[in-house]
């Protein structure tokens, strides 16, 4: 999947410090951003807020309590000041500190949020304490409060997705996954997943399934297998750039960067760089095969190789990176060159439907369904202005969904369902 | 949220009969899709396929099994013959049956898959059987086996998407959902719930929020409201249609369909209509404010309604609708005239970043954000033939996550996306 | 230069025939079209059209008489019946006639206004026929008598454009011809011949030239060649027309193609085939280097011969020509192939200027310059929806001018002047 | 016409000075640019360039000569000086100055080129001496020698045009002009005058001509009459570019502007304006019926006057004008903004053309005719990336040809080529 490009975030970390005092008298100063008025080291109980559901501290289950809650009854034994706490906190023992300790302290900025699985070394705990935090946090309190949301966070495996897919996490959005077809693809009866929550979509989807395999489903070909990125170097002048230019599209060029491109990966080759001046600046095209991969990351690194290559070994030191991804790819953006080029995998498929079935599961003719084809695909599309491959009904749609349902990147829908739609008697 | 178009699928019902003995006979007869030469009402039991977690019919309980499977020890007292079966389903005792003769009924053709929720009044249930059921199929047992998936499918309320949101469905999809932010909006700190597996994409957004709180956040102004739907009529001719685009541009015109509009809704106004002719078609862009609503449905109903009055009661009986969405809205595709034109709510955000947090934060300096900019956001993107709005760093990622953190439709990522980036020193 | 692509015009020719008394009686009868009520052979003298400027039948030189007129005291021994006329031009004789006659033939049908020059082998004589024709055809007399037209058509050599560059000719328009620069291109002072007549335009490009002459003129790269000619074929299938496809993009094929190609021409060498599909079409993008022609007429021989090639000697006989031309070049229709792709001589050109000159000549800063650029070329054309090279001030203009004083076709100026321009600082 | 946006030009006057001394001497020191080595006030007279047809100073007659010479036998008792020419220069006298010395004059920088007609009086014998000038430039005379050259010069009114169309002229260049048709255009024949070199385009416009009159002609709808300028405005922040913008917007607002537009031009009315917000900057794209006349500059002085009252009367003191085309008009660029919004005149025409008259003419079928339109200008110009109208064959052909041909601006073919063409059985 591509990585977000200008704002290369560091891993989010919590480093490990000596604890100072200052920091904790700081922490103890600090106002807590949560609006409760809340003494802390209170002797009088709380009164739990029954109604959102908060459990007590002793109730702390992660069974039985969706968000946790500063709560009745602490057992008195076990108060705590809050310096106790953010020692316990920086020596490592965080996970001794009750949920209500823990929201206190990282309200107050002594336990940065997006460190809690670190801190906690229980992923599960810390999204349950995160939900407690933002609902309490003045900001969204007035909007949406994250305690009496639908939002599930129980029963997930969060070790599974810390440090690679998410941040921050306060829970998961359940997509259902239905079924379309079976959809008989050269031959082989393929079901769809589909992730949505369109209704119909899923069955209607089917329905053109049955359709398209009323005379032996569809026969398609693979037309295009690149995936892009194009990054932007800047050069002393126009015939410094045209000198480079002209040597990455010559075979040697070519032959050079595939060899530097190769030391990075075993899966991915570099098959095309394609070169573009606007004045001193250099954008370049690279192109590679990424194996079943979607490859950005593949990519990414081995045209970082090729730049280096280029500067340090094939003689264009005079070469500054501007930037890896200069939007000559086009990555997530609609773009004419990624339809007229291709980007990434490319097919192109048939199918012939009886004249009868069209009548049957359609209620329309052959001659009116292509007229509308043209009417709508074509000429709609056209008057609107549709560039970049929007001649179609909504493949965006059945794409989408299978990106979600198959774990592909939804934002790659941009160009993934750029397609064109013939209809012919 | 928008329908399919082209495909209008009927609801997935299964209608009551009369219990036939042909079609019995039949199912009787039919080959079962699985490849597993099972003889239904063999004595001998079934020897469980342990690998494949399948349990056996009497251990069938929700909790402990992840997936039903023909298998040992069938109580011999409870065997029935398969034609028992038939007749318990056709009788609306489908629940009755147990699942590995369910499921053998619907490998059979008996029982169509997508209706199980209804036949067994019982969604989880239906989900667990569909689930087996499609493991079976000869079609993807050799491509992914349901069975041994991690898709998750337990602890879901199934109710609350059946006939509304998703058909056959087989499971869902756990998105983890994560907050970035807060980001200051107009004086007020907000998180932004994001549901994505893309990696650092929560951490960069959150960096990039703290980065433009530090001069009090971002200032915006909502520019344009309005949704639009874009149907198609065709007249005999081109004056017939000229003679309708006059009148559905004056004030007259307008007043007339926005009161054949506001029938079929309370929260929807419609604002314009802008028509372009190609030859004798007219298309149409009504435009319509929706509320709080995205509003394709509200947007479907008012412009099928005006479509009826301009027909019945304006005096264009002549004009024949060839289709409700003539991509001319343009839904879900990159067009130029979204861009142009605006769809659903168009906002300009604004920020001042201090240089020294720049330096800070993006170790780079104003004048060199400003280029890369330039250099990427603006010409890379004019070189890579971007006429849709595709002028920034991948405003799609950040548009996806939310769209799918808040229930919206990730194919709307198509034109909600599309946004020029502007830096200024 | 293109061909006009749908209706191939067979060469305006007068077949030679036997004189048939039919037709001569058809021609007598005929309603002349133009409203003048003339009897032929009527003994009055005419009253001469003082004020258009006709001269009379025996005044008819060429020098004298802008426009010849059916006039004054015709000499009555050469009075011949309209039966004479039809007879001599029948006979070969056309250049015997008078004038009048020759109108009167015209307008009756007996004579093809376009085959005037053919018929009176003299050109010149056949631009003044033509015009009093038009001038007295119903069609037109009510709007724009062009005997009262300042649209100049003597002193011009008409034999040099006959069959090859216009047809049905009245004149010529004088567009008036300046020069801007010198420029200093790559060292060398190059005048830059503009032919318009849009005010100050030669003498702001001239400012232009003498600001870019400041610090040494223009350095230009020539970064792509290659003309480019769009056929589709159409195939049986899409497993057939991939098939082709692989071939075509093959370096085998590419080989065996440029064979074909270079049977056409000397001059022109095919260098790449881009070939795409949409469903069993097969549409192609062939280049070739046209060397100091624009080529247009080459590519289309060439490709003509490719295409016969691929069907008759190289394995696709299945192929089926839909066009030689299907707007996949693209020619004078914006396209983003065009600018992604490039199509003829693609030139990047850089100049440095000294900000005292900048500030002197435009009185304004760089600084403004720059900012003056992103926001009219960079950003306002991005907001207009420019997918195609419009990131430019009024390059058209230019490049329309210089078409125009070269001999080049104007029509071309769709994608020629698609540039991209940049100021830095 | 439009005017060049980036570089206003002044006029290229001559202003009158005293006459000084040391700028005669700085005359008869400078080195002249042509190679000739000729000294002047020399006694032996020159030997004649026969081969380049330079006549000498005596023969210096428009009729005879087409290029003037410094050549043979100029009579001993009118030799001048460099030093008296010069006097008699500054002394209003330039007129008095044999061609030969005048181009000395200018070849030393003493009399610009450009200023010749105003210095001249005469603005034939200017273009005849600039014509020399250049052809002994040291630039120009290795590549071109205009005084081989078969631009004609000679009968041509230079008055016509001096100081509104054209500076620096040389020549003109003489279109051929022919006439295409006459085709009926709502019942009216009308002939189309069609400039061109391009040889076949005229007969086959007559030949498609023919075959629309069939069936009666084409009949026309005008859809949109709206010529637009779109100036850039630039304001402290969003809010109160977001005011402005509702402001304008308004109905308030826009009869403000109307006012405003209407001091400047009795011909053109303020229809409507379009606001778009990049940041603080505000778009603009103002459209004016304009009559009968294409009207750049009628928009350019009403949108002058527009923003200035919305600066000093309507209460926007704080919008900068950044430029007054801000490419959101779009004038002579490719955009989608022109295509969805119009610019100009739009018409859609529309024939009935009987199948045996395709068979007779086309000589193909109508089902035949109509797959290639789809084939050629709809999906191939898809599959081109064409957004900004390029759905027709070659539309820019006969615009180019028709606007030549009477006297409008080939540039802006850019926008008026734009056209869908549609087909149907």
């Amino acid at each position: 999947m591509g990585r977000p490009e200008l704002f290369e975030a560091p891993a989010p970390v919590a480093p490990e410090k000596e604890i100072e005092i200052k920091e904790i008298e700081r922490i103890i100063a600090a106002k807590c951003t949560c609006e409760c008025n809340y003494e802390f080291k209170e002797t009088k109980p709380f009164t739990p807020r029954r109604d959102s559901g908060y459990a007590s501290p002793d109730e702390d289950s992660m069974d039985s309590s969706p968000i946790p809650s500063r709560s009745s009854s602490p057992a008195p034994t076990l108060a705590r000041t809050i310096e106790d706490c953010v020692v316990l906190h920086k020596s490592q023992k965080t996970d001794e500190l009750r949920d209500y300790e823990l929201i206190e302290l990282v309200l107050r900025g002594a336990v940065p949020a997006h460190s809690l699985e670190k801190a906690l070394k229980d992923p599960l705990r810390a999204v349950k304490v995160r939900r407690s935090v933002i609902s309490r946090t003045m900001s969204t309190r007035a909007q949406a409060a994250l305690d009496s949301s639908n939002l599930p966070w129980q029963d997930y495996d969060y070790s599974s997705i810390m440090g690679c897919c998410a941040e921050n996490v306060i829970g998961f959005m359940p997509l259902p996954v239905g079924v379309a077809g079976p959809l008989t693809i050269d031959g082989q009866p393929v079901f769809l997943p589909m992730a949505t929550t369109e209704g119909t979509l899923i069955a209607s989807t089917s329905r053109g399934c049955k359709l398209l395999n009323t005379a032996g489903g569809v026969t398609t070909v693979a037309t295009n297998d690149g995936m892009s990125r194009g990054p932007c170097g800047k050069f002393d002048n126009v015939i410094q750039a045209a000198e480079a230019k002209a040597y990455m599209e010559s075979a040697e060029g070519l032959a050079a960067m595939k060899e530097a491109f190769s030391r990075t990966t075993r899966h991915g080759k570099l098959t095309g760089c394609k070169a573009r001046m606007a004045g001193p600046y250099l954008y370049l095209r690279f192109t590679a095969t990424t194996g079943e991969a979607m490859g950005m990351n593949m990519m990414g690194k081995g045209c970082q190789q090729v730049l280096n290559s280029l500067r340090n070994e094939l003689g264009f030191p005079h070469m500054k990176i501007v930037t890896v991804s200069g939007n000559y790819c086009t990555d997530k953006k609609p773009a004419s060159i990624n339809w007229t080029e291709g980007r990434g995998k490319s097919v192109v498929a048939e199918a012939i439907i009886p004249a009868e079935e069209v009548q049957k599961t359609l209620r329309t003719s052959v001659a009116g369904l292509c007229q509308l084809n043209i009417s709508k695909n074509l000429v709609g599309s056209a008057l609107a202005g549709t560039s970049a491959g929007g001649f179609n009904a909504h493949a965006s749609n059945i794409v989408a969904a299978m990106f979600l349902a198959t774990g592909q990147d939804p934002a790659q829908v941009m160009a993934s369902a750029n397609c064109l739609t013939l209809f012919e008697e």
